[in-house]
């Protein structure tokens, strides 16, 4: 193997690499982060042409696309009959022409997101791959090492990075929802750790929803199972009321309220929470 | 136990302390709903006095506070050394209201809020209380009938509400985080059940941590224990860039990142996301 890029991310694929028996070259842009994983028995390339000389599986984890970009294309005609999977962060467009970059040297490209932190490579990280599926499939042993949540998502190259900005909006705004809560209780009295047991057991409640909303979306038709969107909005108002009350930002359940509002006005008050998706389908102002 | 209201949630209340074996009188607005309970052995009262004047325990839950106090301000005498449990939804300000009004009448109060649909009384459900804990606690035996999730949050009458609606605001903040992944991914070909897997996964490893999250807020200390509000700030940029770039709702991800913005505009972008709680603690414009 070799690994392109040693920040914290690009040492943590290179020791699972090692540590899995995986002979492994290495090379950054600055030497003196090697030092660790040559002791690990990692050969430091003299340059980024021998370190993509060195291996048929070639993964770049820079900074971004433009850091990528810069050290490959000096050195693109190495990369002929090689498969370039590159872990860097970046979006869709991106990755789609990165992808025609390498398929124009001959390299067949795989793009990859890890959602996870540098510790959990090797063990649980979840590490997903779009691109040609021969491609993934070649090298999916020697992947599936650095997490087990190895998952190819499908030939798009754009999909890793699309997958990964989606689960980080979700990540982002679960967050933002404890916070809200956290903050609304703490202003009367009760401190986010005695909130957080109560709030950890309704996320699990949502998340066994989502199957269920998923379906719902997928065949466009959204019957209340519960509650309808017109009795959410009721409580979406004592939601801004007990903010404006406890002086905390009363922004967050405004904007809620105001998006659902825009889904009563187009008719579906009757409908289950699911119906929401045509407000996120398309961009405020845009009604057809 | 007397149960007034029996809309679908007091339907399923009264049906349950039946199914349990406890003697119970109900009552509503018009009669006709009582048929089916009065099948399983309830007893339906005259008026509001008699079915107040039944039981040592009284539950109300009808569609909000002022109907409660419609139906009860009339037969308040009655109310003398019972003890009043509401589960009608409403702000902390009107439980702390009641909470006088049903004091003043002689009786002990119990605010409550009921976090399931009907057809979880009686099985998983989670119903908080919050009130005199003797109160809670003399009858503790009949009211966990009612839900296996029965919490008891404190004295302060308000709580049931407001963590009522912060437990609301974090499901519609994973909701809509789910709708936002959705509406992008199926932009790109991809249906909102290939999508609900890993969406599934990602909501499991955010919820695991809350905990250190809550620590953090009670502590007022957030290191970085994984990414920077910075690095999440790019990350928010590139959520924006592929919404709009697939055409989809961008309000959200713009949301999201300005609320961001003001807290790297505070000095904390080298802080861990906890360090968000400032800004949901107060309102926008009002730095201090």
């Amino acid at each position: 193997m070799t690994v392109i890029g040693l920040g914290l991310m690009g040492q943590a694929l290179a020791g699972t690499f090692l540590a899995a028996g995986h002979p492994t070259t290495v090379w950054n842009r600055t030497a003196d982060k090697a030092g660790q994983l040559i002791g690990q028995g990692a050969k430091l390339a003299d340059s980024a042409g021998d370190a993509v000389a060195a291996s048929s599986l070639v993964v770049v984890c820079v900074s971004d696309y433009d850091a990528v970009r810069e050290l490959l294309e000096p050195v693109g005609d190495g990369l002929g009959g090689r498969v370039l999977v590159n872990l860097t962060s970046g979006t869709s467009q991106g990755a789609r022409e990165m992808a025609e970059w390498a398929q124009a040297q001959g390299a067949a490209y795989l793009d990859g997101a890890i959602l996870a932190i540098p510790s959990d490579v090797g063990a649980d990280a979840v590490i997903l791959y779009s691109g040609a599926q021969s491609a993934f499939e070649s090298h999916e042993s020697a992947l599936k090492v650095l997490g087990a949540g190895t998952t190819y998502l499908g030939a798009d190259h754009g999909l890793s990075s699309l997958y990964d900005v989606a689960m980080l909006s979700l990540m982002w705004n679960i967050m933002n929802g404890f916070l809200q809560g956290a903050a609304m209780l703490g202003a009367a009295g009760v401190d986010a750790s005695g909130f957080a047991p109560l709030a950890s057991k309704g996320i699990e409640t949502v998340n066994a929803w989502l199957a269920g909303y998923a379906r719902q979306i997928d065949e466009g038709a959204f019957p209340a199972l519960d509650s309808t969107i017109d009795t959410h909005l009721a409580a979406m108002e004592h939601l801004i009321h007990e903010s404006e009350f406890l002086g905390v930002n009363a922004e967050l359940p405004r904007f809620i309220k105001a998006m659902t509002d825009r889904a009563v006005a187009d008719g579906h008050g009757g409908e289950g929470y699911a119906a929401m998706i045509e407000q996120f389908r398309r961009p405020a102002g845009d009604r057809t």
